[in-house]
């Protein structure tokens, strides 16, 4: 099970997280494509910084809206998101390629994400655009309980996906995750967070907030970049994951 | 010789020039990127619209303004000039991929394309990032009487460069182009410009303002997109580029 | 009744419309604020080409989405509806005051517009954000038959509304207007218009697309700037309504 | 003498610069109008940050470049920074207004200051631009030696300047600015700071790097808000300013 973390989030003067603290520890960085955050020079930054860290690189594509963060829903056509994203992905990869490295999957951002999860079509619209491109592209997605829904989808324009949990999110009975807003949705105990990839890794199910034990497909496990802890429950994750991949 | 035409600069609901009616009469259509003008949408038609009439597609990256149309100068420093040009180039490239066809050329737009030709050291940066990206990308640049100076540094790089006139444009007796705001730098007349043309193609070379002979180098001949007599003048060009072609 | 267009709608080299051929005939010109259309310059412009002609002076402010036109529904805060009106009225009202006029009204562009039709808090934010400002700005919306709910609001907070029909769109019986995308919501018979807009005025009904008198509040006439019978149907638009409003 | 600093200079979820903390010890508050910096609903949180400490506000204008934040050159024409100003001002004033306050000056940003300083008749533009808008808002401009100039064209405008002077930049014996890039261009040692701002509200002059007393028209001191020490030397400027205040 891979670490992947939103870094490259940056703009202009501005930045978000702490990338070079951060890019040592983790598996997979994805990187924003300056439609809802980042920007040329600071996509190409951080492409310098995930390649000296071996880390793999993900386009991290929203919707064009830098000042709401790409967290405002915006009703886009399927025209409009296959333009989009060919953009956005093409644009980081190009940059990848002059500096000998390539984008190795996709990760949509934010409201667009949430989007995906919601909308099957939407879904399908994303698989096929990515596979128009380069079909050796990963798509990662949240893991849900109907996940085969989405590999369905996905086998059909060859396109490999990548399901990714939260170590740091409570967990309905359902799978689905709590909403934001609940009490408890997030957990920001880092021993909490520990205990439960550790029990995650090693007898392969997530907790509900209820209690409940959810096996779910876990192919990789997102970290927040933004939280005060994140630099710190970054490090100790890497040995932990880093524990169980060598048995 | 060959047709180009500054192509692809709509924007949104926008239109700038009946890119339907041009596109079947030119050899290379140089799509805009985003930055000056264009956005996704428009990208791909134009790339569609492109292919469908087998023109060679050109990337034609500008400065991020799109209120000026990329004809402001701004100050940009070497890092932001190579990052700007391969997050265009790329999106671009990235739509031509999914379309499979390729961006073949890199022509930079309005004040850039201006500042290039005044800045060596800028020409250079423009000509290094192309080869870290692709060094089987042509470079177009205006064709000036020092042409070598340009062409030692592109094969340093491993860049073709091809060279531009302008038929509809004045030259002084130095091969340099009038600056636009002198009296008969533009020549509006179709007829005067089809004798440009044709003098260029049979005898080789083009008439100075003053009249004096200037042999230039000529790889391809930029005709105008957003004049009214665009559409009029591009086919007659075609026929009397293909007349000699055919020689 | 008055005629109201939407008029300022170009951006940088672009123009959408043709102003200066409309704006003799019109009463109210409703101008973008450079969030979905327009830009300082072409604002500019516009408010002296709508002084020149007497034309009252409107704020149009949209989502802020250039390349969507503020066409596309985006998901916005009560505080971010709040900070976007106020920033592109007063960025409006300012060269309003520089040019020795004002900004008389607000009518909210596209989406936005819909989006305030549908949902009575997001109408209430509007109104009060624009009485904060000043409360002798009237607000333009949909006439419909529940107009007492939004006249309601308005008092509440001093805001004068104007409610407008649209000439050249089909009526459910309900008041309401046919979705565009159904067969005859789009009324492009010139002849057909006016005798609606005769019957409205002389009579006080607009009909239903299935013939029910529709008596519904009429301060202004919307007429669409960006078909191609516009600046056709606008001269005669003004004449009708002279007549009447001699009476 | 009044302490002036940029602040609200923030973008969507991107902060700079610690206003909270600083807000409560500056005289007047420089606010970013969304160019360069911020947007609206950060504009409206930092006019209310300002109104509750009872800090003048100023307009904080730039080049429309929040990639760049206002740094980078653009060649604009009086028109395009007559129309910029307009709007973003009176953007500025709406909001202001909407929370029963208002802009008391104006102070351009970045690159359009430098060069406002060094083209006269861009000083001109400005000058004239804000007295269309209200002549009641005075301008911020660098102190020089050749004030008188300066003083000649507001004069025929009715705009009155504040002349500002850097406590932390060093100045050459002719009055100007050393160029940050010089070594000992700025001064970071907090007490020789103060002892310089001291020797100005107590003798009237500034030394220069060379140790020549310059005695320049000083109506604000500018402090950088975005250095390690802002918050820290600020709290102190206010008690030393307001021992001399009470002189």
């Amino acid at each position: 099970m891979k670490l992947n973390c939103d870094l490259g989030e940056g703009f202009g003067i501005y930045r978000h997280t702490d990338d070079a603290k951060i890019m040592p520890y983790i598996d997979m960085a994805n990187l924003a494509c300056g439609f809802h955050a980042s920007d040329p020079v600071h996509m190409l930054e951080s492409i310098r910084l995930a390649k000296q860290h071996r880390v793999a690189i993900g386009a991290h594509p929203g919707y064009p809206d830098l000042q709401g963060f790409g967290r405002r829903i915006m009703h886009c056509s399927a025209d409009e998101i296959e333009a989009m994203l060919l953009y956005q992905i093409g644009a980081l990869d190009a940059m990848c390629q002059a500096e000998d490295t390539v984008v190795s999957y996709v990760k949509p951002h934010g409201a667009l994400y949430n989007q995906m999860m919601q909308d099957i079509g939407l879904f399908e619209v994303i698989v096929r655009t990515i596979s128009q491109y380069r079909t050796d592209l990963a798509l990662v997605i949240l893991s849900v309980p109907e996940y085969e829904t989405y590999e369905k989808i996905a086998r059909k324009y060859e396109i490999k996906l990548l399901f990714e949990l939260f170590a740091d999110r409570a967990y309905a009975d359902s799978g689905r995750l709590l909403n934001r807003q609940e009490r408890g949705a997030l957990i920001d105990d880092k021993k909490e967070v520990l205990e439960r990839v550790e029990c995650l890794l090693k007898k392969g199910y997530l907790e509900s907030f209820h209690g409940k034990r959810l096996y779910m497909k876990a192919d990789t496990l997102c970290i927040h970049s933004d939280t005060t802890t994140a630099v710190d429950l970054v490090t100790v994750l890497k040995d932990l994951l880093a524990k169980y991949r060598d048995r």
